[in-house]
């Protein structure tokens, strides 16, 4: 029987291609596609009210191997970021 | 009400604490901890019968700010690397 983290890992996995499916490569998050994760999916973030600049910023400081674009493992990365962003 | 990312993420930092808590920095893991965590929450990781160096390799690939110790943000882009590593 799968841990908790193992449901989480594959409930992660689910909501991450659930939008980088929609254009473009398949297996990652354009900038579009990650705003509209994070709006329907993290709320809390995008109640934030950022603006545009802020979040280029964001998504150039995940996008570590400058495809503008974002994989799993940077999102992951974002991940730990937004919840320890203290 | 929570979305399913949130609620994975609170799941995740509650696993995270749970091992992070039992020795030294509260909010960080050290190697025992995190075996220990691999052992009981990711049994597929653990499967993998790793040796020592193989397994410190890891330690210090994911130790960014070379504390010996693995933050929460590291270990979320483990998790990144983990499910994504091909």
């Amino acid at each position: 029987m799968a841990t908790p983290l193992e449901k989480c890992l594959a409930t992660i996995v689910a909501t991450f291609h659930k939008y980088s499916g929609k254009e473009g490569d398949k297996y990652k998050l354009n900038k579009s596609e990650m705003k509209e994760l994070l709006m329907n999916e993290l709320p809390a973030f995008h109640g934030k009210r950022m603006d545009g600049a802020e979040f280029q910023k964001i998504m150039n400081d995940l996008d570590h191997n400058r495809d503008q674009e974002i994989d799993f493992q940077e999102f992951l990365c974002f991940l730990g970021w937004w919840e320890h962003r203290g």
